[in-house]
């Protein structure tokens, strides 16, 4: 996969550089120059050569501070795209981005049953709508998928949803496109999507926990994904947390994705007659039905149980959920935070926020495309 | 802390000469050019220069391989001291090893009751005996302490047992002895020791348990100690894992620290009239008695509880206990695996080993040490 990248700004002058436009907009050569310590003459080198990449532009003429009014330079934003998705086990989610993470066109395909090679011939059909879309070209591939995956090598060893094994996804999409392309899970992307462009820059630690049908986390450590031993950190749809708890897919009894997943939750509700489907649950819950929001406080508590662990563990202040349960509101988050609190060393706890995402459903594809970034102009 | 530090290796190529000859011991002046790609003569006078500063010395002729024999390099382990305490809440250890972390004296004072200013007085005393001690200048002073502690600041915010609250330990220790000094929590400070002179080799990742009182864990991160926001990171011992648990010190019910500790753990055997103390628990145990090896077993389940969470979270594969548990065998140990094994993905579980650290009742000393090498000469 490394050798694939483009390697944009192989140099670290020129790396340094455009990182330096792209975390200060508007910014003179001079004042780049001051920045960087380096000399004017480099610094004029360099934006000429990310011009010509169209990488960098110009902007207009800044305020003057006695003499000539220095000349603004910006990120070409729109002069390069980046091309994201979202595996999703309902949906595959896709979008064109530009360099400032705005999106600017997307593709949604349902999965419907679609498993093992028809699955990975939506892919092609999902790229192949978005990527040839102008203007500009596309500057990289940022796949999230669920499951077990290698993003050194772009190999997905396994995505039960979708029925792949060991599918060396990135490899294929690479020679098709002949482009860069990045696969890593989606749990883990949806961390740098949230530290990138939501709450991350409170800190350089931060956890985001996914919740769907399955539940997994992404943790982000001193700016970077923290992946663990066999890339798999974050597993915790699958820790017990209910003794009385029903068997799970992974073998176990009670595992968090059992009790706190939204199909669990849904189950719930259907067995106690308070909803049929997810959007009842929600009108439910938000019209202060009380059995609903018990359903609702009871897997935020188990939530909770798994949040303790994780605060006791990694001692991260910044945790932020993601996921369709947004909808339920406060009674949802605040049922896992006061059972952290119960279970966690007080201090720690209150010195901690829990709260939702706002960056919606695109926090997958958000974190593609800052993934991209990274590794393709080292600006993230 | 940072300016006292007297940075014998503040150039970059000295570092990694000095690392070159520490990682391969006999080592000539050839292959650390040819293996860190510096030209000979810089090498050369590189090497004059350490030998000038006591930390490297030649040790004799290496095999011809044609020409001349070469002089062999190694790190002059015993010209400096390493000067590391560990200030357990019963009983202040003292050592000073050599650069290779092999402890040439010893100290031990038991805190009785001391507490405070008495406890800080105590840790005079013991410095004071130890630092006397030559042959060779000492290097630094490695600290570790329970307790809350700020690394960066040498400060301790809190520690419980021994009375101190907002301690500028590190700087009021710089000032007396006019050494670099470094203060760490003892459970961070026993992963890199077990890390750097343990089983911590078999990867980058590793987490160490410890197991006395108190429970807590150090977590090493791609070869560095991981802190956590605040530097409370592996606060283990204050997770619930019990519903009926009793009170904690820290409020909460049913902490890891009030089922699995060690007081704990006696205070079982007590009341099932199994053994009145460590000693007569552990024979117990070895003899096969029934009833000490369901109490120390159920101990085990409820560690094994947190270490699902831990494999789940960081997805580590090494994961060792240290403390005066490693006397009560495997019984203690499976029961934690196998609870493990029930309550968090079993795929990533197996690929787990547990295991008692081999370092003994020096970890945190050797660890100490570690830092003083990894901080002062960027060896480990």
């Amino acid at each position: 996969m490394k050798k694939a990248t483009r390697q944009h700004t192989h140099n670290h002058n020129t790396q340094l550089v455009l990182k330096t436009i792209y975390d200060q907009p508007s910014i003179s050569r001079a004042d780049i120059a001051r920045l960087t310590r380096l000399t004017r003459p480099t610094v004029s080198a360099i934006v000429a050569e990310l011009m010509q990449e169209k990488l960098v532009l110009e902007t207009g003429l800044g305020p003057s501070a006695g003499g000539k009014p220095p000349m603004l330079l910006n990120i070409d934003a729109d002069a390069h795209r980046l091309l994201c998705v979202d595996l999703g086990s309902q949906e595959f989610r896709g979008a064109l981005l530009n360099l400032q993470g705005e999106i600017t066109r997307r593709a949604h395909f349902p999965t419907g049953d679609r498993r093992g090679e028809a699955a990975l011939q939506l892919v092609y059909e999902l790229l192949d709508e978005l990527v040839l879309d102008g203007p500009g070209p596309v500057l990289g591939i940022g796949i999230g998928a669920p499951g077990l995956i290698n993003p050194e090598e772009g190999l997905i060893h396994r995505a039960v949803n979708l029925g792949w094994e060991e599918l060396p996804l990135g490899e294929q999409l690479e020679e098709r496109y002949q482009l860069p392309v990045y696969v890593t899970n989606d749990s883990h992307l949806a961390a740098l999507g949230e530290y990138t462009y939501g709450e991350g820059r409170a800190g350089d630690n931060l956890i985001v926990i996914r919740i769907g049908q399955g539940i997994g986390a992404g943790i982000v450590l001193g700016g970077q994904l923290y992946h663990g031993d066999g890339f798999t950190a974050g597993e915790i749809g699958h820790v017990v947390v209910s003794d009385q708890g029903e068997r799970c897919r992974c073998g176990n009894l009670g595992c968090l994705e059992t009790v706190a997943g939204t199909r669990a939750l849904l189950a719930a509700a259907r067995a106690a007659g308070v909803a049929e489907d997810w959007p009842a649950l929600v009108e439910a819950v938000a019209a202060g039905d009380e059995r609903a929001r018990n359903i609702v406080a009871e897997a935020g508590c188990y939530l909770g149980v798994v949040i303790a662990n994780l605060i006791g563990a990694f001692s991260i202040y910044h945790i932020i959920l993601s996921g369709r349960v947004d909808q339920l509101g406060d009674v949802f988050l605040q049922a896992a935070y006061a059972e952290a609190m119960r279970r966690a060393l007080p201090a720690m706890v209150s010195r901690t926020t829990l709260e939702y995402s706002r960056l919606g459903r695109d926090i997958v594809i958000l974190g593609a495309s800052a993934l991209i970034l990274q590794q393709e102009l080292g600006i993230i």
